[in-house]
């Protein structure tokens, strides 16, 4: 299946309970052209994760939260055991389409503790508990983010000028954002914020989608290269960098899109705050640090062609293509979570977080 | 006239005096296809500096100084007022197709200045000196980068890692290169570099340029994305960064490809040396600081489309473009001429580099 629509009708993931099915934005396809397409099979699930067709880690962890609960109604018998077994075996399979994002691993992980914890219900009741879970995973999201966004706001002020590098937009998740839930928000408010767009090489999730969605949205937003994030912030444009993440170690760490740390350097450099979004689904207690978070290294494909199409490298050059990339938390200004802004140093604030969480849980 | 050549057998920017003409290596063209053309006319030359189909800031110079001799040999008349009217026509033409790089009107002034010191002579003695005169900053051009070279080794060890970004190899000069001069002389002793070579966005004078020119001669080189230059210096694989320029101001800032001030923002962070690789003739000490620099703005095309072909943004979106961006001086550890090393403060020692000029001319 595969309709042309207007992207900011649609959320990024969603179920449809006809089959059932897994319905993604084909973030690959965009901005040329808005296409649905719906997933049912483990493999159909495993590549749209593996070749983005979904990306950003909150997303991610939807889809596979949907995916999984899909699979399990595929699951042919009425015996809790075999069905445990099974279902670890698919679990296992989606787990292993990307390593560095927590939140494929964290939402299969709770749609696992359903059936683990439910071993005197029979297979069909566990199905529509897993269904109500995945559910459940996909509106905390959206609550999650548009929590994050005005904890975000209060760092900024209206006029600001704010760069983002890759995409933590609503394309990341699956309603407003991590790092652009502020500028959302902001835009409702009126805030007339001045965005800049890291284009976000080699998949450029800048230019294609965050671009794309801050433009759909009326958002005054500026595409630049990666390598011209010095240049605005010298001319005095940036006010603040708001970017999302994968993984937030137990010290503050952050592994984001490749790129992100080179960004933390330069505003650094420049007197620039750092703002790091991060759902607390994305934040991993049992990481001591950065130097824990396993980097995904990707095709040489992605960077000397364009599309796997065109050739802009010369045959058989050496490539390095980390997916990721880890930005040491002493470039952190503060960590923007659902339960507020975690500030250095962040051992003992990403602590409180969490106790926050316990007791006044959003979710 | 096209013909396919392996590029490390020629020089980037030839005289043909069959003409005569300008003959160059169409740069737009590489690394798919290897391309020579011959320019005979204004409106040839024009172009190709300002298509970048020879670029580099001491290419262009040669070229602009072959191409101003070549149209000399066209302006039919015997007076010398008339040819001097005609000459300098072509000449403020010529000069306008880029403002940021010196090398273009350096070059020209030159070939004025040969015209303006000889009235007395006939014209067609006039035409023959203006070949000396081109030829003579060709034959500089690869004295100079090769005691750029020999300079720059000095700064390096065998087995380091060296960073560079855009182009300043061979195809921005006529041999050797600027920033890759130590690289190729130390390749001829057996240093045994590994270079990381930036693709440098949007037009991929890295990817296409350097890693193929590099490749070429033996080298190991690794592309990388702009963007992930922080991760290579933070795992510790670079011992130096190499770059050219396309003017240094009188006080060290220096303008460069975008992005080059973002690699010593970043390089600064990780305590890595960053070297600006400069031939006198790209120092420009009527230029008192990088304030004073004209930065070339480029089309939203090149950052928005892949060659004008595929386009990978939204349609109308802003974009921000700057060909150049300034590198200021707290962040280079030396600017590397034809004449020695000039370190901080550079107003005193590049002043000393062209005491030094004046009494041993390399030229």
């Amino acid at each position: 299946m595969s309709e042309q629509k207007n992207i900011m009708e649609y959320e990024t993931v969603a179920l449809d309970d006809r089959g059932p099915a897994v319905v993604i934005l084909d973030q690959t396809k965009l901005p040329g052209s808005v296409e649905l397409i719906r997933l049912t099979s483990a493999q159909e699930i495993w590549d749209a994760i593996y070749y983005l067709k979904v990306r950003g880690a909150p997303a991610i962890g939807v889809a596979a939260a949907f995916g999984i609960y899909v699979l399990a109604e595929g699951i042919r018998t009425e015996d809790y055991d075999a069905f445990l077994e099974e279902f670890r075996k698919q679990k296992r399979y989606l787990d292993s389409a990307r390593p560095t994002a927590v939140n494929l691993s964290w939402a299969l992980e709770r749609m696992e503790q359903i059936v683990l914890q439910n071993p005197g219900k029979s297979v069909k009741e566990i199905r529509t508990l897993l269904r109500q879970e995945a559910v459940a995973i996909r509106d905390e999201d959206i609550r999650v983010c548009r929590a994050i966004g005005e904890y975000g706001l209060t760092l900024v002020k209206p006029g600001d000028g704010i760069l983002t590098h890759c995409n933590a937009g609503q394309l990341a998740t699956v309603k407003y954002g991590t790092a652009t839930a502020p500028i959302y928000l902001g835009q409702e408010r009126g805030y007339h914020f001045r965005v800049f767009a890291d284009e976000t090489r080699p998949l450029l999730q800048g230019a294609r989608l965050t671009a794309y969605e801050l433009q759909a949205s009326g958002v005054d937003v500026t595409l630049i290269c990666d390598n011209m994030s010095a240049t605005v912030m010298k001319n005095g444009w940036v006010n603040a960098v708001f970017v999302g993440c994968d993984r937030v170690a137990a010290n503050g760490d952050a592994a984001n899109k490749i790129g992100t740390s080179a960004v933390a350097a330069v505003a650094a450099h420049y007197g620039v705050p750092v703002y790091v979004c991060a759902p607390t689904s994305t934040i991993d207690r049992n990481t001591e640090s950065g130097d824990g978070i396993r980097i995904e290294q990707r095709p040489a494909e992605e960077v000397t062609e364009m599309w796997y199409r065109e050739r802009m490298a010369p045959e058989g050059v050496k490539v390095f293509n980390p997916a990721f990339d880890v930005t040491d938390h002493s470039l952190i200004a503060g960590i923007v979570t659902e339960y507020g802004i975690a500030r250095a140093p962040y051992t003992e604030s990403l602590q409180r977080i969490f106790e926050q969480k316990g007791s006044h849980p959003l979710t």
